[in-house]
């Protein structure tokens, strides 16, 4: 399948498929209005008692572990197994692996349970689930774990999935192919849950292009740093900047959208 | 008693009241934040051991469950009793009845064990309440549920409340009489939470004016409406919109609001 | 060791301490990124089952009860054991003491079990904690406390800790000097979380300079007093201004910053 965000985007806009987010309490509200931005219809519920229905509904899924509790984690075991026999395709964001034991553990418990579709990382947080040492500072990644682009290949061998390593240039392989994706600005970074909207919006265009998982998760890298660049472009600060990153997510022109995107 | 937004918004802001929520986690900081803007005070405060507390010290109590979990509804339905029982008006925002069993059933829960004087919803979710069939997607509702002043009469009638149907116009009614609100803009559907804003500002008008409870939600939606127009004027997108909005409600004058509410 | 509020925000900026907080739902993305564009790095992470883990990685820890419920009443008691088993400052910001017995009783368990380096709160609340009669609204502090520079000092001796009394003019005392803090700007009052910002960015200095914790509280007092005049020079209203504040906080020049503080 071709890469084309544009007409990616084009789908999403036109079929606004649900994406079912199990996040954290910090970025809820974010990456809520990121998806609605995008184009795509967000839904967060996290009750064991609904979570296998609402995942029914849903073109995918997105678990974040962010802000984590036993309830919660059983919540995203359960609407993980839920999407896995529905067919629905899964994120995981594996917020501050290898910050604490309880992070890493919750990360790798999810990917032996659940069939991940894609996993959308930092690199100290992917390096730290393929067993790389990795130096990672409360959610943020400080360094480790080689580079990028192999990060990404390896961690989609050893784990069977969709490995996307962000950072400066994002790194996406299906264990085979690596795409490079250059799109993106420094001021992301000065955003709390700028990370958990990647995800997010990786999710949005996984649900319009679940059989080409890693052409989905770079089409979305792409879009939403396009997005950073439009956002940073009038903004004064990370208040502006964050802002700003809504109106050019709603903004983004699916006809002009891959001349713009910088995907190697 | 007659419709004025504007002689109620004064009062607000003159006398403060006390809001109390309890929400969900995606959008409590924006509620707060409309409730502050508009004049009011909001306090969020969900645990069993103070929630008959806080809501002693409230102008009105709003339910709202959006991410439920049980103990959150064990707290909604012990807040509500509590407000019952000390004349607290109780705002209900039934967020993804329709959705999901476990949504629905709360919603009904939450109906039948307390007084409810103001039902908030859209479409799909007031249709679900009522027995009619509806489509709802995630927390979007999609359609049905037949004509909107219809639904919010008939609603109002078999639940012995005020039901207030909101979408491009909103309708209110108390079973006789059916208030058509027709400020707003598109905007606000492309924002998370504006439809939990609006419940929080009916909230804040049902404070001051409890023994009126259609006039208050009517007033409440119309504010918001103005604001959202307001708004909507130096919007770049859902974003700025979204900034601007709060701005909007701190600016509302209770001088010329009054000239700019669409009711009918 | 004596004040200067640049030289420490150009440390913060330099080290990048992880500050680590249990806070509320209301406000974590907030305090998150104030906390992010002062130049620290957050995390928020309330687990039981990891906060003991992540303190120990953390050059502060803030505690905010401004949504409590037992579990994360148990988390903050285990996290500020930890804290103070390994060194680390603690932040207390006792949201809504007062208003409720569950949240006074709290803020008073966390006072007797933990060894907090620095109280955070309004005059309704620091008036609660230490038995003189307060009228506190929700969480806001409408008034009593007598006047705030002695109430700082009476609970600076009272519980042994420093106390930071936040309001027009802010005053922090260690029992003995009482700073007063006439940076800032009415508009902070019209966010919800600005109160919870200034705790977070009070750990955010405390990191820095733990062992002057009557200085750390003052100048981050201070420099968020700044950001909040700079954030107000092109807010239309509150929600614009909220905005500024990330702008302002990221902006802030250590070079510039101890000519705009105002400390007496």
């Amino acid at each position: 399948m071709s890469l084309s965000a544009g007409q990616s985007l084009r789908q999403i806009r036109a079929r606004r498929p649900l994406v079912h987010q199990i996040s954290n309490y910090v970025v809820m509200n974010e990456t809520a209005n990121a998806t609605l931005a995008l184009g795509a219809l967000p839904v967060m519920a996290h009750a064991r008692e609904e979570v296998e229905e609402m995942v029914a509904l849903a073109g995918a899924l997105v678990l974040n572990i962010g802000t984590l509790s036993p309830h919660w984690v059983d919540a995203m075991l359960v609407a993980g197994k839920a999407a896995n026999a529905g067919g629905v395709p899964v994120v995981l964001d594996p917020v501050g692996a290898g910050a604490t034991r309880y992070r890493t553990d919750t990360a790798r418990r999810i990917l032996e349970q659940v069939k991940v579709t894609v996993l959308r990382g930092n690199q100290g947080e992917v390096a730290t689930l393929v067993g790389i040492a990795a130096e990672v500072r409360g959610v943020e990644s400080i360094g480790g774990g080689g580079e990028r682009g192999e990060l990404a290949r390896t961690a989609a061998r050893s784990l069977g999935l969709v490995a996307a390593v962000t950072g400066a240039v994002d790194h996406v392989s299906d264990g085979d192919r690596v795409f490079a994706v250059a799109n993106g600005h420094e001021l992301l970074a000065a955003v709390t849950g700028t990370g958990c909207m990647s995800s997010a919006i990786t999710g949005c265009f996984l649900a319009l292009k679940r059989d080409a998982p890693v052409e989905a998760a770079a089409e979305a890298l792409a879009a939403f740093g396009v997005a950073g660049e439009d956002a940073a472009r009038a903004a004064k600060g990370p208040g502006s900047f964050h802002v700003g990153l809504y109106d050019a997510l709603a903004a983004l022109d699916p006809d002009t959208l891959d001349s713009r995107v910088k995907i190697t």
